[in-house]
């Protein structure tokens, strides 16, 4: 008899976060939160009838791949480089703080002092702070769209920044995972991501001429989509098996080097389908899967609770410093602050792997899964409340005023 | 650590597959041919460095299914319909020669008189014949289009016939693997067998009309082709789980009753970019990955060639024999033999699922995946060479003279 249990699961997984996905975009808020709450009702955390497998598991891990070679691909170095300062500063302090922030909240509840800490409880403390710098502009974006604010200036910062924001993000995890084995020294693992980072962009060079080649030559041929999974998965692959660095830094990294082939739009086309079709839903869905709320004992709900408050907290203080700091008013510093709240897939992804790689307990999983969910539903309200009050120098009232071209992911 | 071997080799999958299957196309060779010499190549027969492992194996299912749901959705029932006797007649002897061909190749070699055989014996034997009763027509209409003879009598006769052919297929497969477990009386599987069309009809009839209302009112949504996904799924696991029924009869039927929703076209499109960018080609791979040579012994090489010969002579014939009836001539029923010789995805894949389900013996996979693609090799040779010589009574020449309208693959 044929194995055939995971198509049910599968139609499951696929018809719950649907289903959810839509209900949550009926209410404004996206569809990610809707699919999270779809694995978590699915999950042990309520009525336990999906479980986690070896096969989920690795079409979860095949869907952060796409997800962030597509996140790579719609990167537009070019575009970034125009940004300019603002969108940088912006993005340094708002990152800044979360990383401090996360340490320092997950230090205090872990009850020991910094010098008796192990190296491995300051990684994991740190690792903390890293899952919170990754902001998740998607809704900010939906938001300000419905708003008509979309190109404001405060907007068109937010929009700079998040990209920003990401890739800082993807550096400092880069660092952090390649400690996550306490046997190797701290120069070997700087050589190693040095190593990777010139052997991505040697394949990098040599693949963008290759792909260019292809992808004007052949036009839109299924082959070029191919391709590209493929180079996705190989770069991927090595970042994680030669170089111990995580599979999600090849995978962007990939992504960014295809986001200047000809053929780009294309390819990115074909990877949304395969990821709204099928792996995207599965990713989602697993994170709900994994999450035990039985461990959320009353010291872990306090934790949650601190770190939901931190993870708010800095985020609006960090941007909103970086751009009053750049001379946006301080209304306009205050709405930068709270467009860049919503944490979304990145910091999940990165909650995922660490608990992958052992770097962070288990039970501190539950906890991060519901930061991002709770930032993802509060971002569109403060938005909102924020736009409604009017004062002097409010710039945003021009709608298409637009201080630099930052509009990257347009 | 993680575990990401598999993305290597996914990669080596995508890329093998494609680079073969590109190849074989630029001599007029479908790319299937390229992607399964690409997976034996790949597999023990020659490098062996893919194995078999529960991961590649759920896709592939999830492959199988995707394929046969995108048939489904091409089988156009109410021009079928209209395709009248001719075509009918065709597929009927054209399944029935082969089907008792390949009963009786298999049967003289197991070295067994007919008395002396176990139920098992005997249904491996006709399982033999199911396999060969599977025409692909994708490289005929391929060819017919190149030779401008695709709307010509014969060319129209073929798709016609095609499109029974693999219905009847189908539900010769039915009965037969519900036959796999011996200790089920005929009488309780053919009750089974009943009640899954129950089931099916009145399960598409109720999807049916939700799926009309949703496409109609929703148009081109995401939502759409997911919840076709989640259909098919939930068909096949239905089939195989509680009916003893393969699950790719119910893939099938899914797509068949999905067909005639407005959306279709667009549920297809999707679905055949899942099926391009990841899971046909892990299907491919897999058949090859699966195929060990080392099996062909003497014997087994007499038994492979018999099998081939018997493959390209019962369907000529039995087509031809059905053609002449109907009325073509001599040289366009021996086209029309010709056209059905190839064999491709469906074969392997009712294969497949005959060793999955242990019906057949592991040692006849190899003759038949040979089977497959010789005959994929020789039909466009043949086809060509049928078509040169012109003789009396040639209504093929008349390009667009059409007896029926049996276009339904168009």
């Amino acid at each position: 008899m044929l194995e055939v249990d995971f198509f049910l699961d599968l139609a499951i997984i696929l018809l719950s976060t649907k289903i959810l996905g839509l209900l949550t975009k009926q209410i404004k808020i996206p569809q990610v939160v809707g699919a999270l709450i779809a694995g978590l009702i699915l999950g042990p955390a309520v009525l336990n009838i999906v479980h986690e497998t070896d096969f989920i598991d690795k079409m979860a891990e095949l869907g952060v791949i796409a997800l962030m070679f597509t996140a790579g691909l719609e990167t537009d170095i070019k575009e970034m480089k125009k940004c300019g300062k603002a969108s940088l500063v912006i993005a340094i302090i708002g990152v800044a703080l979360p990383l401090a922030g996360g340490f320092l909240v997950t230090s205090i509840f872990s009850g020991t002092a910094l010098g008796e800490m192990t190296q491995q409880q300051i990684l994991q403390n740190i690792f903390i702070g890293v899952v919170l710098t990754a902001t998740s502009v998607s809704i900010t974006v939906e938001t300000l769209r419905e708003m008509g604010k979309l190109k404001s200036p405060s907007g068109t910062a937010i929009l700079g920044a998040a990209v920003i924001d990401d890739i800082l993000g993807i550096i400092i995890l880069t660092i952090i995972s390649s400690f996550a084995d306490p046997s190797v020294s701290v120069t070997s693992i700087l050589i190693r991501i040095v190593l990777f980072f010139v052997f991505a962009g040697v394949c990098g060079i040599t693949f963008y001429f290759v792909f260019s080649h292809l992808s004007n030559r052949h036009g839109k041929k299924r082959r070029i989509p191919v391709y590209g999974l493929a180079f996705c998965l190989i770069l991927s692959f090595v970042a994680e098996k030669f170089f111990g660095i995580a599979d999600i830094t090849g995978a962007y990294l990939a992504g960014i080097i295809i986001s200047s082939v000809t053929q780009s739009n294309y390819i990115s086309e074909k990877f949304e389908v395969l990821s709204f079709m099928l792996l995207s839903p599965i990713f989602f869905a697993s994170i709900g899967i994994k999450t035990h709320f039985s461990a959320l004992t009353g010291p872990i709900i306090l934790f949650t609770l601190a770190l939901l408050i931190v993870s708010v907290v800095t985020k609006v203080v960090g941007c909103g410093l970086g751009a009053r700091a750049c001379g946006y008013t301080k209304k306009e510093s205050l709405r930068i602050g709270i467009g860049m709240v919503s944490r979304g897939e990145v910091a999940l992804i990165v909650a995922d792997k660490g608990a992958a790689i052992g770097i962070m307990n288990g039970v501190l999983f539950g906890p991060l899964v519901i930061v991002v969910i709770i930032t993802t539903l509060i971002t569109p309200i403060l938005l909102k409340i924020s736009y409604k009050h009017k004062g002097d120098g409010d710039s945003d009232d021009q709608d298409y005023f637009e201080p630099e071209s930052c509009l990257s992911e347009l």
